[in-house]
């Protein structure tokens, strides 16, 4: 990833919104992309943030908490979630909300992918009690 | 189900809140279960809008808009996604809201998965203006 | 495939398990995949049935019904689902024991996938009448 | 969780049957949901165990069985399969049964799947042993 | 989508790229997108193929490949696969590698899978035979 | 898995084929699974190498990235991924075939199932410098 890369207008638009979802877990990921797919890291930025995030049409709460549905019926992906729940109380989204998201997917994604998702909610609110 | 499975508070408050949501789905749905499996018509009348979508804590367009997220990830249920395109427009979502959701959808269950939920829009709203 | 294939113990015990599970449809499959990948037909003789339906430990209808559950789970193969629902009530499983299944699914699998499933039971169960 | 909720027919045939299956677990899952999302606790107690796993048409031996189809088919729950493999022990299943269950997930969820499934199954065995 | 979107570089190269694949399938793609979400289109052309299939390290068959690899594993979206097939015979694929590449998924998504992605290709190759 | 089971040519061929894929997680897995599935283990080697990549039409690098495509996609089996990472190491696949084969996951299996499988293809590389 070039200097140049970063320049577009893009990049800075994906990296604005990205740093204030959650900006620890972003630098981490682009740093762990580093050495391997660095443009993988830059397309996260570039077309998630960039091209989509950007977009009028949804307020950021929403956003954050359509991927918080998506993510809990997908059930794979800890880590993402993780830093979306994150992201989401960053961006003033209530802890009820975010509940409320994962638990109504017990009725689309079944009981085990809603039990999963809580409990990782249930790791992020304890780690923002830590640190507050 | 007996005519008293129906007069419990649970089915009440689900059915008031599925038939606001998209009556014609609802009906056809028991309708299709009646001889085969009754208590599943009546499960999803119970838990889903009875217990879940009766909640406080989430707006019901957010709770339409979510939906629509984990359907669209999910990626086998076209006449689900369909009936909640339906549902969201019918509380007050806007058509914007509901790409925007299955947009972003891209991002997290991949390009297909997207295309798909999106083909899926363009029949409800094509269906609602041939109605109107 | 060679005759000589359709020899071997493991074919020969396969088909015997498939053809008194679903015979219509094993013909159906290995019709279809004749001229564009016949060891493909082969296989599903061999592995599934050759191999796994007949090992004991687990009585036929009970290998049916968890059959069932996957393929309800998957939740994209409704030509597969259908063939295995027909099967299990060759070998007799009751139609309660497959509804049972079906819509214990909703716990697991998501509220859309068990509706699916018991639709294509419902299909699966008028046709027999019609036949009788 | 009010003391009242817990006092509804369907909480308790509920337990009645989760207790059976698996009490330590489902402790454990109730005491992780108390301060994120009692209800989700409650719901799980309610739903599943209340209202489905309570039903005739299906013996609890079978449900366990089909459950750990679903849980393998899914690939995405260690937690939940564990405390199931765990539950169709305590009912009565025989290891066999369990493996055979696994082992056909092979066919319609892949190897990867059913290795996964194994390697849990394998655990459960493990600790069976040790506490016996 | 604007005139002046398509005269970007990533667009210019995705659609390059695009048209070889299958401009059919590509256009019809575009043309459905037009009226509700214009972008969606053209997203697909930026980033699968201007930021992604355009990159070297991987040649175009062997893209074609896994694209059809991983469509067979989602399992849920036909019309994809389809094109997608269509455009690894139009780069230069053997049907052989086409097959192989479908019948290998048996062993990780499951026979399902692998047969409903076995009678996808069966249409193509027949189409092709009619066009040709 | 008695001596004879070992003789047939299938299994004779899949371990040949396997043994030079990956040795060490190949009895990894069949150590695994000796005391719970020895047959799980030995349809690994038959159905999967014996049956499956001992074929002609698809050479065998491409087999492996295939394989890497579904895992990713599948995005539930961290282990077989990090064993065929290894494996198409060791058939001659560069570092970055693979990481182009993950990378365009992201378009077809989501964002997250993309950068899931490259921190697992980054864990295999940084163990090949380790070992080296």
């Amino acid at each position: 990833m070039t200097q140049s890369d970063k320049s577009t207008e893009r990049y800075q638009q994906g990296w604005q919104i990205l740093s204030k979802l959650n900006q620890p877990a972003a630098e981490q990921l682009l740093d762990a992309m580093q050495d391997i797919a660095p443009d993988l890291g830059r397309f996260v930025v570039e077309f998630p943030y960039g091209d989509i995030y950007s977009r009028p049409g949804l307020d950021p709460q929403s956003r954050s908490l359509i991927t918080i549905a998506s993510l809990t019926t997908l059930g794979h992906s800890k880590f993402e979630l993780k830093a979306h729940i994150h992201g989401a109380l960053n961006l003033g989204c209530t802890k009820e909300q975010i509940v409320e998201t994962i638990l109504q997917m017990a009725v689309y994604a079944g009981f085990p992918a809603a039990i999963n998702g809580m409990m990782i909610a249930k790791e992020v609110f304890a780690e923002r009690i830590i640190e507050s």
